[in-house]
């Protein structure tokens, strides 16, 4: 028989944290006793509740106190606690009870002092410096023999994501799958946020799969680029090749975007696109040489957007700019994430996924899909931040345009309807 | 053994209507010999193709030809038959060996002439009159006892759709489900086919779910009434009670269009309208005491749209205008669609199928909406020429509506790109 | 100003109906201050929280209490109020401030006395008796001048659903949209409650597409009937004549089910079949007659099992036992509602919805559908209580059967693995 | 104005190919006439055409008899052509009018001889032997500079896939992505091809993703590894870290399989199952220290199956045993795909797609997914082989291992129904 008490305040009770972490325990078959709750007498007020845990053994005890911590309940005497390090046993391995992050906000108690994790990322360890004076999460294939990394629960915080309750804005996405929605205002909000980021310099990063060409929705991101919405554009190879096919032949997966027949071996175009730019050494020589005048990719180079082409197994080519080796490209892909502020992912499930694994929790995120499907992946693995907007990607980007156009005006549509 | 020879002509190898019956031959386990084939030489031209039917019986024989007829193979000595008929039995009854109509255009032959079937439709029975003069479809629910019918597969012909080659229009549609395409163009067409139609003083039939009124598309459909661009509107108590909703209280399922909040009790609103409604008496009766003002049934009432408002067990109240006898809402869509030229279906599956049921094949079809899955079932049902556009109803009708505007441009959209 | 003072009690935390009631008071536009929380103990305590509520005006106040009270949250003073009744202002038309109710159970006060509400049904009125001595619930098409129905919200209590912390059965069922599951599992807990449905003496209704007869599924539904598993069957003209053509032909829309080719002349069996049945004067005829002699619907019959066939617009025929009439075939099921336990709805979109929308919250229903959006359909509608699994209903139903035959050992699959 | 005569033979009116090339003549703009046409007098026989090609101008010419060879049409006197080659400008490039290959079977013609292109596979260039004595399928990213590469299209010929008449086997599946349907026959045909697969001693290839193991399935698959069914497995680090979770924990993403409880800290099994066997070395490593007792992979060990994981940019870990670059992966897949008769592409689209690029067209090849879009999407992109079945995978493979089970009747299932 093992006890404790534990404290958790804040929002707990609209913010459905207290429910949560109470029937946490019991599932987990521990038992609790309500010692005291103060519930905020309004709306702004915070709440505080004092629970007692009794589990039949310490190590459930430990199980539980693991479990609830990530929704910010401690034991009240845990405040005193150190986190426990051990070094690495292996290149590539972290030791066996290393404690297994979220993407929520972390901090590790060391030399008696909180250190906020650095680079929030689920499914990462977190290493600790030798002096003991930072912490950052660390990927699996990047920890070496060594490194000092964090083992148990003990001495780690975690901040849990207070939902707040939806007010004007967002307030559909929380159904995030419906296709029957008025979309209008949820892609006004969308370019308010978008708008609101840059004004205060904030980075856009944008995360699209190739059916953005396919559409003829390419002009539209090229437009966002050109304005400055644009900072940071993970995509694929078959984005970037159905771009530059489309520059180079007029064509999409050899169809002409702007007649509706297919060309005459079209369907060897994005061959011929592939070949030409390995053999100009890459996308930036060939917007340097004048093969490539237009597009997705030569609004990036011309407008310095950074971009991580993410190598798979299902590509022709590759392109050059490629980075084919997927643990190098998931670096890339991490170092160009820092500070970004708003996440646009559209038509594509692995590069959605794989963004939205190493992305922290504070990130915005709004991901665009005809297919509910890839919506509901993104948030079952983890992803709970990202809201999802079911439609089709042209007709979506060609009025996020509208609203974000330098004149638009920032009245809502339908509002004098 | 049981033979005989039949001949079909027309555009037949590249309509695709040779290689078809000579399969079906083989499947049902006869077995043929190409006699003489004549190949157009030019694709103008008609071919022409003589082939001999071997049976191990009589019955296979007469198996193989009803169903090759279906594609207007004939036997070379068929032109003499005469269609045999039978009274009906009883109300509601076929005879037993009644011929089952396809929604092509067929042709019985009575007293030496081939008489026209009048509206062709599929699933029915074909009545001829007293004196022989005219022919017509019969749904089986309107047999009565004594009408004469017409048995078995003699002195019946049917016209196959000959598949045109896809030149410009329309071309991308056959591959009806993929999502991945530039839409845009696939919107032009059906803007041009629209205006062609009415510029010849034709009719245009809409069918159209709930969902258009809660993804905010009501108002472009107003737009297209208002511009005449709607003869006949076919739709459920969802639509018009949510329409309704609308024009009454502003939001639609108890949403604010205009917002993005729910009304207070909201919820009820959808019930409320209908009861007010059923106070008034009716749609037409609620418009003419300026009950409802604004929305898709008033645009009706005030351009005289014909509308069938088709019942189901789903329905709440309903509206008192509401067909609540499926049969009877039947008839009055069978009614509604002669004359029809093009017919649109949009975010509704019941609807679109039902009227797809009735629909002669003639009639142009496009079938809208963003579940790939509506337009698979509806070709599966046997509308063939339905063409299908997967995609999100709102922007699609926005579109739609910007190619029909008064002033707009008959270019095509990035021709100039 | 207006200001009072509500109570909520019962599992108000770990049910969530603290906060949800939190959130609505603000989301109305009102305010609130948290006087008194007593939170259980233990989990199985009840907990009681007292609320002021503070609103600009009485009106508002009003919708406030209005609101909440769907959440079982009632004035204090509320407890001496009486419903307001008001007679029907004509036939089918409610008075104008009627109480819409919910499917959840409800209790309105008349005379000091709080009546519970017959027949719980989201979307109707509340009659009260002439007498004052009974509440039901009546749909607005039934309603007759004069009936006296409840208007306001004064005096109607709701009980609010616990939503009780799952534990063992069911829980993974929350997630109900997910493809990636399990699914062995939840077979095994319907079949228990199915069992248990059984030996308790009660009522187990299934509703069924036409889809069950095409894969292949019909025997397993036989089975179910036989075994006594069955007492209600809701489905529409297709299930049955797809279930009686493949009894008269062995096809299934011309397909023989246990081949694979079709059937020559095989898409006109199901007319065929019809019009047979027509003939004979309906399916019990035909089945005394001996014309019927297997399936689903001779099961039926052979074992007294009622069944509803509801009409739409997209039926052939349809059959003599179709009732045509969307409002009468609504009050039928209605009718044989009546007592049932558990509702298994599968491969069926309509006939669920139109299910879900008469049955009470208290019923478990499980929606069985290989397309998603069925499931999310029926739940956005407002059956909450109707849990999903994405699956292929042949397969379910074989694996059903299997845990339902009498020496089924109870033991849960891979339980031993 | 140009002009050649070209011909065609084989099954060309049957399996539709001559339609096929007389429609792509027009639509490229060329004109024709058709000077002959044999047609098979029986279905067994073949059929030939000869038809002249008129076109304004020697490239249209060019390319129309392009086009036109991939249907098998050569001109009449090109039988004497030689391919042209040329070397290849830089590693990784090939000469610009590269000829691109189809997925079919191709010869080119090299001194005289015709010989035939080893491995063919689609979207690649074909490389001649410095002796000119041998052709095989070059992926871009192997070529190296100075290597022989065909380029035009003179002197290269395609066979045309027949497609041959549907009979008994598979028939079903040319409407692939319907999910309506008796599958169980379809299943006993899959079983059928892979037992003849295993007695001709042939080589079977599974690609599965991680659903298997979430869905339960993972027991059926080590069945028919077991049971000699499986030679070669493509997947990716998923399928293999929720196999071996399961295999150390019992769990798959931290759901206990054979309950329906989230395991303590479950989330976190996957990450500790990897690190365990990065520790360990690797799959091999871990079954031989007695790491991996059970499961999918330890299967594979033991019956010395091969098995590719590739990497993909959202992969944790990952495993030592994925290969994480992409073109390296592709490679290995080709390796493994030679002599490969029958392909089961389960619950993935990415390994699905990239295992469809590269395989021939000449393998037989089945995709199972609960998803339609998959289907499509696989022979969207040239896999036209590909037959669907839109299912659940769980319950599929239990079936297929039924029918596999060495006692299991090769009766039909329903055949005595």
């Amino acid at each position: 028989m093992a006890r404790t008490v534990i404290e958790i305040s804040g929002h707990i009770i609209d913010s459905l944290i207290l429910p949560k972490v109470l029937d946490l325990i019991v599932n987990l078959g521990a038992d609790f006793e309500v010692l005291e709750v103060e519930v905020g007498k309004r709306r702004a007020d915070r709440s505080r509740a004092l629970i007692q845990l009794d589990a039949g053994t310490p190590e459930l005890l430990g199980q539980v106190l693991a479990k609830v911590k990530e929704h910010g309940a401690v034991p009240v005497d845990a405040e005193s606690e150190t986190a426990r390090v051990e070094p690495a046993p292996a290149d590539g391995v972290f030791p066996e009870h290393f404690y297994a992050t979220t993407n929520l906000l972390t901090r590790v108690r060391l030399n008696r002092d909180w250190l906020e994790v650095e680079n929030p990322e689920m499914d990462c360890g977190i290493q600790i410096t030798a002096r003991g004076d930072a912490a950052r999460t660390l990927p699996m294939h990047r920890v070496q023999k060594g490194d000092l990394i964090v083992v148990g629960h003990g001495g780690v915080k975690v901040a849990p994501m207070e939902r707040r309750v939806p007010r004007e804005g967002f307030e559909f996405m929380s159904s995030s799958v419906s296709t029957e929605q008025p979309k209008g205002l949820l892609i006004h909000e969308i370019a308010d946020t978008m708008r609101r980021v840059r004004e205060a310099r904030g980075k856009i990063l944008m995360v699209a799969g190739p059916g953005l060409v396919h559409t003829g929705a390419a002009r539209h991101l090229v437009e966002l680029i050109e304005s400055g919405y644009v900072q940071v554009l993970f995509a694929g190879n078959g984005l970037a090749v159905h771009d530059i096919e489309s520059a180079l032949f007029g064509t999409s997966l050899g169809v002409y975007l702007d007649k509706k027949v297919r060309a005459r071996e079209g369907h060897e175009h994005h061959l011929r696109a592939i070949n030409r730019i390995r053999r100009a050494g890459g996308i930036r020589q060939a917007v340097a040489q004048g093969i490539i005048r237009s597009g997705i990719f030569y609004a990036c180079v011309q407008k310095g957007v950074e971009f991580v082409l993410a190598g798979s197994i299902r590509d022709d080519g590759p392109l050059p700019d490629v980075v084919t080796d997927t643990l190098k490209a998931q670096d890339l892909m991490r170092e160009n994430i820092r500070g970004v502020d708003f996440a646009l992912m559209m038509a594509t499930t692995l590069h959605a996924i794989a963004t939205g694994n190493i992305l922290p929790a504070t990130v915005k995120t709004v991901c665009v899909d005809i297919n509910p499907a890839v919506v509901t992946k993104l948030t079952d693995r983890g992803t709970f931040q990202a809201m999802g907007l079911v439609t089709d990607v042209e007709p979506f980007l060609r009025e996020l345009c509208q609203y974000l156009k330098p004149g638009a005006s920032t009245r809502r549509p339908g509002a004098a309807g």
